[in-house]
């Protein structure tokens, strides 16, 4: 894989094809752009270039295509798999000013914006309309970040991931064609899925400038659980269970004691040293919840929950989630020496009691402080090692890697939510057998130069 | 484009590679493989070969695309489009002998079938286990039909499409490599979306030949409403309110005026001659059933309904549904001397009202009975033209086409469930742009001899 090194003539070509105000070359905004929020190393591009339109991003792309300059995009580097890193230097293009809302569609609860609108700022913006886009990867991470990534995050388990929710984008490929896949019909049987294509493709096969993404009615009434159990296989099966009942719950995330125990020391949570399930309810009517949760613990005690706490009142559902919600910072500054591996994985739910014993068999031989939470609803888990020095990151690499084998075996995936980025692609051939050769063709046919975020997802040279 | 014409020694290589009570050249066979349940004119294949295992369709597959002879797959021909129509001949490819449940994995909410099994019979099947698999096109269409053409149906406002509901397929490509794409998962990010590339491509990247669906537990407890307003924009703005209610109706299905009357003269079914709503509701509790028809009666009355009927018993709900599920048998009933044509469109629910009006205008211009079904809650809409010989065809189809236009420039789509095939190839161009020529870049990367179902889909000559 050769590409052209970038040079004065270059950055003056891309100057005017950028607009004079969204390009640079300085040292700060190169090493801003240089890192996502993962473990992985760091590299940054010869220029950033600042995004402003689609057919501003079309000439820049098409320009880097005739001269084979990388180009790898940006949203606000809130990625965890190194996704944004741009290995091969070149264009960082980032999409960070591209930030408006285009139109909002009410009645059809759909909102067209611009990708590098972080999806906390449009949630906050689409409040006054009684919608919201649901997927939540945590960091307020650009909407066009999370459609590259198909972020997910904790209410996945009714509402789906990124994928699920959005209808049409508007991309640019590789050769600076500027395209509109999907539509704002959300019943479309109309050729080929090119929408689906590019959602997860991480910019490797086109660059995502707009989406319209779907909204839901913000729910009338919710309601929190936080469930403690003697051990992870009653959890877990409790899990089962509730997603059999019909329930629907909107979020049930799963805690392991090691966790629950930090956060109790750290800040004074009142969690048991259990393994945790937090539950949340969303519903049209007050009364519906009442129900919920009552059937909800029953269901919990049968399979031998020793402690429930429940709640209808907002202010007590979110003094009930704070642990969750704020795990992983409440991780990082009770482990102020050390820095923290998340990794990801999912499996079918019925495998979820073997991973996680799995992962509870391999604590002993680690001597390494090792947590766990999981989107448990869709079989996903989250395993995190503190790790100091460079043997302490080798140790909870060497870990990652058996987990992953593990939830491949089990017919799950290397990644339910953060991405392959340069973490996972090492696993693509294992997971996809011949149809990563097939993703290959797909690469090859729309992206011919590998000018579009080179080195990500495939590990094989071009 | 140009392709082999087969000849007794490919008849006999083919005998040989498919195994010898798996072909036929049989006019009977020939014929009843020649056409689908739509007014486009059949076409007999040279051959018929009946698959019965990936191995032995890949084997099929691989000679014919080294030889360049056509292979259309055939379900079990309930198509509205003509997809399954072998059009230049060759091999008409049948899946209906793979109609095997092969894992049902009941904790996991999902089962692996062979694509020839018929939605219906899957269905039966599961009902043992509490489960079902939601999507429902009307007629016993086969998964593998299904998932080809993303059908829908009238529950897709709660369930989502075919392509919501499918978790991973095995698939033949054109070369003869049998690929799996997807997970077992119900989250994944790691890599590209090919599952979503073959659902909806319609045969013409690949064969599936195996499925892992999704399924939702059978609801405990189900309501039906059939509501009367006195003119179709309230019926309309009625859809708009339910859908914004958070009430989550299973489906919400709309029949014009006409076939009400057509109904109810027909067959005595007890309608007004009032656009109509047909609800659904499906509940854990049969509490929440009761307020739920409360809020969607209130809601009714306030958009103008003149007549609601609602129930929670079974018996009842079925009776009232009665219309609405056989509403095609019936249309064809009435009509003993004529053909219908049945065509589909639809467009974001907030241009329903646009469309329906657009459509009733067009009514006194033609000299045909003109009905109207719908999909409401998905903004999807099928006309009913009945009609006789070749000129009211004519009209019908001009009819048609000026429907399509419309939704297209409504922001719609030319086909919501009924996928493209023969009769909405034409329309590609203008619905994707330059999106088309990337859907040809794709199919020609994968099916570079165009072998598979070829003049579907793409109106050029490759």
């Amino acid at each position: 894989m050769t590409f052209t090194p970038i040079t004065p003539d270059h950055i003056a070509m891309l100057t005017q094809l950028a607009g004079a105000s969204n390009i640079s070359v300085a040292q700060a905004d190169r090493e801003l752009h240089s890192r996502d929020q993962s473990y992985h190393r760091g590299h940054p591009a010869d220029v950033v270039i600042f995004g402003e339109s689609a057919e501003q991003i079309s000439r820049v792309v098409a320009y880097a295509n005739s001269h084979r300059i990388p180009i790898t995009p940006w949203g606000v580097g809130t990625g965890l798999e190194g996704g944004a890193i741009p290995v091969h230097g070149g264009i960082s293009l980032s999409l960070e000013r591209m930030t408006s809302i285009i139109t909002v569609h009410a009645d059809d609860f759909q909102v067209t914006v611009q990708a590098g609108l972080g999806h906390k700022d449009l949630n906050q913006q689409l409040a006054k309309y009684g919608l919201f886009f649901p997927p939540d990867p945590g960091a307020n991470a650009s909407i066009g970040g999370m459609l590259a990534n198909n972020a997910a995050g904790i209410r996945t388990v009714k509402y789906g991931a990124s994928k699920d929710n959005v209808l049409k984008m508007q991309v640019v490929l590789a050769d600076g064609r500027i395209i509109e896949v999907g539509s704002r019909s959300v019943k479309q049987s109309s050729g080929y899925d090119l929408l689906h294509l590019f959602v997860g493709s991480e910019g490797t096969l086109g660059i995502i400038t707009q989406a319209t993404l779907k909204l839901v009615p913000i729910p009338q009434h919710m309601s929190a659980m936080v469930v403690a159990f003697s051990d992870v296989e009653s959890a877990v099966q409790a899990v089962v269970a509730l997603r059999g009942s019909g329930l629907d719950p909107a979020a049930l995330e799963f805690i392991d004691a090691e966790h629950c125990r930090l956060l109790r020391e750290a800040e004074g949570i009142e969690l048991l040293d259990y393994p945790t399930l937090f539950i949340e309810f969303h519903a049209g009517q007050a009364s519906w919840l009442g129900a919920g949760i009552e059937m909800a613990s029953e269901l919990c005690r049968d399979m031998g929950a020793v402690a429930i706490r429940a709640t209808t009142d907002n202010t007590e559902r979110l003094r009930l989630w704070h642990a969750r919600h704020h795990s992983y910072e409440i991780l990082v500054r009770a482990n102020p020496n050390k820095k923290i591996l998340v990794m990801d994985v999912a499996v079918p739910i019925s495998a979820y009691p073997t991973l996680i014993a799995y992962i509870e068999s391999l604590r002993p031989t680690v001597p390494l402080q090792i947590t766990m939470v999981g989107h448990a609803g869709d079989g996903n888990i989250h395993v995190e090692f503190a790790y100091g020095d460079e043997s302490e990151f080798e140790l909870a690499m060497a870990c990652d890697h058996q987990i992953v084998k593990k939830a491949l075996s089990l017919g799950g995936t290397a990644t339910g939510e953060h991405g392959v980025g340069m973490g996972k692609a090492q696993f693509m051939p294992a997971e996809h057998g011949e149809a990563y050769d097939v993703m290959k063709t797909l690469k090859h046919a729309l992206d011919p130069n590998n000018i579009l975020n080179p080195s990500k997802i495939f590990i094989d040279e071009f």
